[in-house]
């Protein structure tokens, strides 16, 4: 008869995660989960990377899924740590990302204290994840661990609530062996077929995990066969792009140009995307974007067996691909920056197998039909809309894949939010090279303060989108990244030959009029 | 007849808060809340402050609540805003600090559409908040609006999340005339008089709003009177501090001392103070402090009319005080930085009135007795344990008393929270004088593993502790703030001197070994 070793619960939760598969913690842990950090000595699998935000943290275990596949631990304190965290956590949940969360909590005695950094946990917790539980009882962390790292492995945001006292009380049940095998529902394309074979002016809408080389192709093939026209959702965890797989047009952003693209087609057809909505409402328009005249057929879920669906599906309206791959496009980067340019140069610098994430809100706005042609890379974009998120992104994204090289084009009010990303960067020697689009404004307000109707805003309005003073590059400098700033594209150009020839992290301020 | 005047519901917001007497707004809106800064515009009572994460709004509207006694607004974007917001905002709870949380939301039609933005709003704002209402419906916005400031003077934080169709909505009900005078309930001191006669030992602790000059001058005569020891709690929201004013003994943080202290005492007796309780919870160690022999009496509770309460107990007790001022104390600041000697050369700096907001966290612990005889100060410190607070703390504290001196001793990692609050300093040109302990690593959780047995931590674990590589005054400059570097109390002194004596705020790199 077997007898489990000795341990107490911090160290059976860190040895349980690293047998279900955990490779990598971003942590930013305080008192009440000291255990565990000591805990992650104990154990080689696991490594660990400080972030000096909580929300550093969970963008960079964000990043790390659309990487990788595969989650990320998460180490916070108590309830402040978690609502710190919680905007990357809700862009994780929308770009159905899993994170295994742990947070330590005082013991279950201690509550009745109210002692100052108590708060409502469980029901914050249950806000932000899509899976919680507390383990109270040491024996009950092994199988509580293997759950949340199961359900993360699902690409859910899994939280386990670890109370101090049970992280050091002994632990004496055995480990949970292995990962459950991830089932995904297979769904006949039969249904989607027919309705597209009987359309007169179909569209297919890819997203979520259809977006790869082979299913982009197989969609390629589906929407040429049946004269549907191929569109990608707006806002999309990861797709592979660049010469050689197709291109899916992009759903636009504002309702009323979505409505007019969706308003041609009578037959829209879903694969790995949800059914498009509005991002925010607005007075008279239709929080959903399809036509009422506009049927609606789901060829693939999210949670589907996308790869089989996409195939069989390809297969059974054409024999063989007829995808052309598109030229690549040579636009010009020549001169004073402005959003095209600065994208157009970014497309051109891309290296083979590079990782553009991309929260250049306006000003990236020109780059999808810009790197169309670009060299093969994966794009990742702002799923949530909790902006503060690409420079933790990029982090998560070079850990998970350290032999590439990841470029943040990221805009300057939302960077505003997570500077501190850089230092893990840094500490890191993460490749990560970031193109802090400079326009010193919320550029996005201002455009809905027009959409509003104010075209002339006043001072304090005016005051709410200002960003002017911020000298970035002394920021970058400060947290121990490398940094110039460049006002043309060949500058920019050349600034981004050398930073993916250097090691580390680089920053560029590429200054917008 | 009176008619209301047209406006719409941002409109009605917004004059009924200024009508309430709301003054001054820390903001960081987005698409949601565009109505609201708009009708920002049309209300000059009302002014407003960019904060460039949410958290910096409400670390400001904490310190602005407590120097001014007065809820300031916040403004935050969606569900994602209010999650940035919570960690000072359960910082601010803790200090019973009232604010007005204005949060835009969805309309209801767009919530069925469960866009990329949406978040369970209201389950986060009844997890963030004191009192919490959704204005759905244009014509309850006056009503709500009054209720909520009048909930957030009662000091607490209220929260009116408002659609944003219910902003753009005519308002046609008049607004809500005045502000509700707050009732605080007068307890007879008899009982807890009788008690201090009759206890061997008693002991008087003062917290909350006893912390006033006159507070602590009626507590030190009721505690001379009775032969009782006079503490403050560990973590107060604010203190008047210096010369001539009476200094209590500060309870300890750790559990054991604090043990220690209380279990002298045969009597307890709580002034404006809560029971006393451990802030984590220790192997083997109560939660609650107070010794099983010691007797509980409260003569005032936070909410009660303590001045009233005060004065009349200390009549009671003696017909006149008798307290002599402590002298100064001319602690040396000569030499290489340690923490004893930067905060004896911070007390010395001290202008008259200044306000000393602390977030030095292991730094200034010898802060608290080497200020006793200090120029007449406000001392601010961490209530709610959630670090990241300073520099907010310190713009709001000085937004509220533009002509005092705010001096923010900061912690470098619970600085690292919050680096944005600088630019905000720089543009509002506020008087804040950042001195950064600059130890380079996360001190506590050195100290925490040692308690934990950790002796010699691991390779990860030193990891999560240390923050090497930070270049401070870089980061500072990079956000608008003038900054040097010093290395001995003499350079901290010379520079504190010539920052107090200029405009605007500046930043001070104290270099601890």
């Amino acid at each position: 008869m077997s007898t489990a070793p000795s341990r107490n619960g911090a160290g059976a939760l860190v040895s349980q995660l690293a047998l279900s598969g955990l490779r990598h913690v971003f942590a930013n842990p305080g008192t009440t989960e000291m255990p565990l950090v000591e805990a992650l000595d104990n154990e080689p699998a696991v490594s660990a990377t400080l972030g000096l935000q909580e929300n550093v943290c969970t963008a960079a275990a964000d990043g790390y899924w659309r990487i990788s596949g595969e989650p990320a631990g998460v180490l916070l304190h108590l309830g402040p740590g978690l609502t710190n965290a919680a905007a990357n956590l809700h862009n994780a949940r929308r770009a159905r990302s899993g994170a295994v969360v742990i947070i330590g909590d005082h013991p279950d005695r201690h509550l009745a204290s109210d002692s100052p950094l108590q708060t409502p946990l469980e029901t914050l917790a249950s806000a932000t994840s899509d899976w919680w539980a507390r383990a109270s009882d040491p024996d009950a962390v092994p199988a509580l661990g293997g759950a949340a790292f199961n359900s993360a492995a699902a690409g859910r945001i899994s939280t386990l609530i670890v109370p101090a006292d049970a992280q050091v009380a002994a632990c004496e049940v055995p480990l949970r062996q292995g990962q459950l095998a991830l089932e995904r529902p297979y769904r006949s394309p039969a249904s989607a077929l027919d309705a597209l074979r009987a359309a007169k002016r179909p569209c297919l809408i890819v997203g979520g995990r259809a977006l790869t080389q082979s299913g982009l192709l197989a969609a390629e093939q589906i929407a040429a066969a049946h004269g549907a026209t191929l569109y990608c959702e707006t806002f999309f965890a990861v797709m592979e792009r660049g010469f050689g797989r197709p291109a899916p047009r992009r759903l636009p952003y504002f309702p009323e140009d979505a409505l007019k693209v969706l308003g041609e087609h009578d037959l829209v057809v879903l694969a790995g995307a949800l059914e498009p909505v509005a991002f925010f409402a607005y007075p008279g328009m239709p929080s959903r974007l399809l036509s009422n005249r506009s049927v609606l057929q789901i060829l693939a879920g999210p949670e589907d067996a996308i790869d089989d669906i996409l195939k069989d599906a390809a297969q059974a309206s054409a024999p063989s691909s007829t995808f052309d791959p598109m030229p690549t496009i040579g636009a010009s980067w020549e001169g004073s920056l402005k959003a095209s340019t600065l994208c157009a140069a970014v497309a051109a610098a891309l290296p083979e197998d590079s990782i553009l994430v991309d929260e250049g809100i306006t000003t990236s706005l020109p780059f999808y039909d810009l790197s169309v042609g670009a060299r093969p890379f994966r794009h990742l974009t702002l799923t949530g809309g909790a902006i503060g998120w690409g420079p933790g992104a990029a982090l998560g994204a070079s850990i998970a894949s350290p032999n590439q090289t990841v470029i943040n084009v990221q805009a300057d009010g939302a960077g505003l939010y997570l500077p501190q990303a850089l230092w893990s960067q840094a500490r890191a020697s993460a490749h990560v090279i970031t193109v802090l689009c400079s326009n010193r404004t919320y550029r996005i307000l201002g455009a809905e303060l027009a959409r509003a109707g104010v075209s002339v805003p006043g001072p304090k309005a005016s005051a709410m989108c200002d960003l002017a003073g911020i000298e970035w590059t002394s920021i970058a400098r400060g947290f121990g990244v490398p940094a110039v700033r460049v006002e043309t594209g060949e500058a920019l150009a050349a600034e981004m030959a050398r930073a993916i020839a250097a090691d580390g992290p680089s920053f560029i301020e590429a200054v917008l009029p």
